[in-house]
């Protein structure tokens, strides 16, 4: 990490990687070890839009290492509704804490403001832009259920517009990973991204269909297809049910298949999943507060 | 209590009840000495609906035995306007903290989530349902002031709607207690609530007015008369007045009558009220805090 | 202070202000000596009208004395949409912390609060009345950069409505300050608080241009003029122009002039005036935490 921001998770190498990893491990295995580890430290909660598990597990990261946070409350109770720049903001909040957790609307603000502030500040999402802290909770969850090299992962769902599935497929390109992606057509990974993956030498196939490629899969990463993407409610509707999973749908996957999903689901997953070994979502989910305590361990 | 949760007062038995109450009067002699008890506790708040004095005294409850809290936020800015359901967001919230507090508004869903998690869950409020850390307030505040056994008690205001009023009667069946209800016509007591107290051998009397039973009450606890459940404002004005209360009313009750209100109130009891001995509904509130700390000592 | 509550800045005599400032400036200069000093300490936040600065600032504060927060929530999730009182909301949350920070909308509301709870209560704004800690913070800046005596300092902008300037101007009566008043004719100093000053003897001269009076000022405070104030929209661009100033403005400053804001801004300050050493105003909100730090330890 060239510096004590995390903006995307670009800037992290294989070794910045296995060392947040391997601190979060040590901290699930044992997290009294670490509950007195930033006793003094002091958390700015920047939500400029609505998220209930990456702020909830951020606040919940800080105070399990002894920290505390502050919270700028939601953007209509905030000087932004007074005309406040972004710089200005970020500029006031740094003289009140340790360190900035910022979520923000719009692609590239995080990048900015970090240039503002001499504390650190976490990316927590910037619109289409990037979500670092979530790419390395989803590479926690691969290494824990099938390890991070000689990987075979499905990528399903809407790869067009999940800067999630950007994120983690570029993370991947550090390991030994093949890459499957599933989608509709019309959601495909965009160009720019399978560019950039082919750049870094990364095994990539692309598919309209999980069947055929079912058996081969460790991992099977699950996304939201959002109703706001088709003009028509009926195309919406085919398109989805096509890429629906349950219990039926995982015959023909390997006994230790592992289902992740970022989470919130609809319907792209069904409750009769939920019990089977191979649900893992709700695991990863869970996986976010050692992840979140290892990053600010570290950027602290 | 038969398990780890806490949904409705009725799974609490005498014994529960006076085990709790009598922790509560330690910690409200003492609380230093509860001050670093559940040091390393973290408490989620998940409030589906407003609310103001649980929320606050859940929070303070926590954090005066040395706990945090977590905090979901308002619905609006939660997964769930994403369509996630109950269950998940409260399978994802169990992963980040040690306990769960829950308001939902509708009716039987804190009893769904707790069937869906391991840490424990408290129900804060489920629609028309049940509130149970609101009847241990009360029945703390009872036994204060009046004391829980050979008690006279007149309960007043809209009997039909109010989930308070349906569990501090269920609840008091457990003690020898003197039950009066006193409302109009159209705001009695539901049937199942009278056969219920019927069933568990409860000393019942029914009212439309105030005045020829109040030289007898131990305790007058006072609820509000919602504007909203009468069709006609005319109506609701002198139904309303009829139930409200203030020093003059008093002229002919004990001296020592103790005076309740769940709050928030609106012209229920006159200001004139609140200087007198009798006035007992802040302290009502107050005892929220020892209350909850007890409850949440005992679930954790 | 004659009592444990903060209403107006009035009430502080200079002896008060410097002993609040000298141990802000102690907190500044050795923050980890404080970090348990309030270790049990529950701080209310209530905050009947949204504020950033003002309320994470609280809240910092006391988390950097090993303190801990409740916060109230917004008006639309609080009792106080059923109508509940504003004395009756106090005297409820007096039951939960230990000391109260009070934002509202209605001016006076805070001096009738004071009257009900028994905890410290601290104004953090009452509508166009007063806001005791951001002039706290204030002089803390002005002390800081040009020291509180032998001053000269210009107040620029919106001087009718702000209660900042009208709380600093007050407060400055109390050192050997001369004032200048820079603003157009139609946004000046209101007569009341003109003669409030005459009365304490103030050396005060009025101004409608920044120009002249430049050369002289050691600090320069800027407050922003609001649209709002002005029915046509060209009127209102014309005045808001004049009353901004840039780096080619501060050509005739003082090398050591201080500029100050009580932020937010808006166009007042260029940003090429950030990078100056002239800009105090970040330092100026980061000082809300050592000051309010300060304050809480002396109510507390």
């Amino acid at each position: 990490m060239p510096q004590d921001h995390l903006v995307t998770a670009k800037e992290l190498s294989r070794d910045d990687i296995e060392a947040i990893l391997d601190r979060a491990v040590e901290i699930a295995d044992d997290p009294s070890a670490f509950r007195e580890r930033h006793a003094d430290t002091l958390l700015a909660l920047c939500f400029f839009e609505p998220s209930t598990r990456t702020k909830m597990s951020f606040d919940a990261a800080a105070k399990r290492l002894g920290g505390e946070t502050v919270d700028m409350g939601s953007v209509e109770s905030s000087s932004v509704k007074k005309g406040e720049s972004l710089a200005d903001t970020m500029r006031v909040v740094e003289g009140y804490a340790d360190a900035i957790v910022l979520r923000h609307p719009s692609e590239g603000s995080a990048k900015m403001a970090s240039e503002f502030v001499d504390v650190p500040l976490i990316n927590a999402g910037d619109g289409a832009g990037h979500h670092p802290s979530q790419t390395l909770l989803d590479l926690f969850t691969i290494r824990e259920s099938a390890g991070l090299d000689d990987l075979t992962i499905g990528i399903m769902g809407d790869l067009k517009y999940g800067r999630t599935v950007h994120s983690l497929s570029t993370a991947l390109t550090n390991f030994d990973a093949r890459q499957h992606f599933i989608s509709p057509e019309s959601l495909r990974l965009p160009r720019s991204v399978r560019y950039d993956l082919h750049e870094a030498g990364a095994q990539v196939r692309e598919h309209t269909d999980l069947e055929a490629i079912l058996p081969e899969l460790d991992v099977l990463y699950v996304t939201r297809i959002q109703r706001e993407r088709f003009p028509d409610e009926n195309e919406y509707r085919k398109v989805a049910g096509e890429y629906q999973i349950d219990a039926e749908t995982l015959d023909d996957a390997k006994a230790d298949l592992s289902i992740m999903h970022p989470l919130p689901r609809v319907d792209e997953i069904a409750p009769d999943i939920d019990e089977t070994t191979h649900a893992n979502y709700f695991e990863q989910a869970h996986n976010g507060v050692p992840v979140r305590m290892a990053l600010l361990d570290r950027l602290l």
